[in-house]
């Protein structure tokens, strides 16, 4: 598959978007979404339900790995339900599944993808695809634009009034993203040189953000650079996981603007206290001035995933294992 | 505190968990339930919060760490709904506050917890005792109440018909947990001594068991041995974290009896031809037959926080590290 080949334009994706929210708005007896996918793209679907559970006000949400979602068949899925998937690739057989158990039950299905032309993309009775590689706009990558689907949902069926300030703020992911690359890149460059004969890195976060350490963990740590890891939830991390904690032992720790960043906070002074190996990234450094106050919580997570991938970058670099190496993936059945 | 002075009867215990689930019934408008406790607490709420998703078919349920549902201050929490809670302690700060929010904002509140004195009791409106330590019923444990409370609701107000079912297999816990003890106390022995020098072990499931697998890394593994660990949700491996197997990384896997053991099933067949270091616990093997079938699946999770207790004590032992031991807790404000 090549990026290029199946760019899909700006209009067109605006397009999709707005045929899927109409198709939602028009089903008027939804009460419950469901948002599944697998591994990265079910991390961009964790931020999703901290939005809904933070808002709103009828509608009941829930994430769940797909294999999981099919395998369990939850008991109320069914006319009332919009259920929303994601797979880069558009070819994960889980998330195709759930696209196909979730229409046979009669719940609304939009996906969101990659390639337009996908077995998911067939699957679900509405696709958005999504820009990605060289030459994409910032304002158009999947969970940038799951965000705007979802503040669209809160804004028809609830009078959220949020759909505004999602989209102003997606807006300036064009200019915010280099910008924060560029301001993080001396420090990725450092932590990747320190870091790489680490054998295992924790993540840390919680609410909106607690997606984005998980997708770290098992994304770019776990799979792409065969580095042990696991994402701790910052409110959990004080019943149990904090006993692992040593002078010695790394962390990355998001800070983010939603409500939970005190829960994240009190990790953080703890960590930073017993660890002389923690990277604390800070949402208040991003420079969401010209974003509008109540949506910067979640809008930060878009963030946290450009920053991360820039340390990400230079650790792969220090270690001399590029990010596309695999062992199992791509090279066997599976 | 001593466990044998503060040990409450059963007679106690079964009228506190009658006056719950009156309590309930009589609540007629509840449509929510959540579900939120710390750490291995909080592990002990997400197979509950599987057996309102896979049976359900009007309740909603979320599961919930405590720090996280009092600062994200979830917008759907009022009248109609039921907050759930459980500390062993009854002290942990973060569940007597939620359940002071819970309240706050109308919602039913039933504490789970050892201490019917502690500010949890003193919090929440409904409080069941439960026991542990020495001369427990093993009928008498919280996640067995809490098992059988759930069973009620989904009976009284969805006519499930379960009810009876779990009450009688949980009757039949003072004669399994013996018995699972005894026939897995070599196995348990042979892989403490073997896994004695292993710096980290994952653990593996989903569905059902999910929560135990992660009360295993977060609270044995990572708390009580200081031994870097994660879980891994069998339906995610594939999608990021199985690029870390090798033949030398270590594996607890569980298989259970939920409609998701395929998903666990095709994860332990991947690592078991990949890594020589897998522990494999199935519940196939718990001699459960006495159990209806209709609800083995959900019942099973009560019998691996059993066993896997017996590996967790042998790793203790081998390693010359008490389970008791703490660098921080009990050591310090935090």
């Amino acid at each position: 598959m090549s990026a290029t080949a199946l760019f899909v334009d700006s209009a067109t994706i605006e397009s999709q978007l707005a045929a899927a929210r109409q198709a939602i708005a028009t089903r008027e007896n939804i009460s419950r979404v469901v948002l599944t996918a697998c591994g990265g793209s079910y991390a961009v679907m964790q931020p999703i339900e901290y939005f809904f559970g933070t808002t709103a006000k009828t509608l009941e949400a829930t994430a769940l790995n797909a294999a999981e979602f099919t395998s369990r068949a939850s008991s109320r899925v069914d006319a009332e339900t919009l259920v929303i998937l994601c797979s880069h690739s558009g070819t994960t057989p889980e998330t195709v599944q759930a696209a196909k158990h979730a229409r046979e039950r009669g719940a609304l299905t939009v996906a969101f993808t990659f390639d337009p032309t996908s077995p998911l993309a067939e699957a679900a009775e509405y696709v958005v695809a999504y820009q990605h590689g060289e030459g994409k706009s910032e304002a158009h990558v999947g969970p940038a634009l799951i965000l705007r689907l979802v503040a669209g949902i809160l804004d028809d069926r609830e009078q959220a009034g949020l759909a505004t300030a999602i989209d102003d703020a997606v807006a300036q992911l064009p200019a915010l993203v280099p910008a924060l690359r560029e301001a993080h890149a001396v420090a990725a460059d450092e932590w990747g040189y320190s870091s790489r004969r680490e054998p295992l890195i924790y993540t840390l976060a919680s609410g909106s953000n607690f997606g984005t350490a998980y997708s770290f963990a098992i994304c770019l740590l776990q799979e792409m650079q065969w580095v042990h890891s696991a994402a701790i939830h910052a409110g959990e991390y004080f019943h149990g996981p904090f006993e692992i904690t040593e002078e010695d032992v790394p962390f990355i720790a998001l800070l983010g603007l939603d409500e939970t960043r005190p829960v994240e906070q009190r990790a953080v002074d703890f960590l930073t206290s017993h660890s002389k190996r923690v990277l604390v990234i800070d949402a208040q450094e991003f420079g969401l001035d010209a974003v509008s106050p109540e949506v910067r919580g979640i809008f930060a997570h878009l963030l946290f995933n450009v920053v991360l991938r820039a340390y990400a970058d230079a650790l792969a670099d220090h270690r001399g294992h590029p990010l596309s190496v695999r062992r199992y993936m791509w090279r066997m059945e599976y």
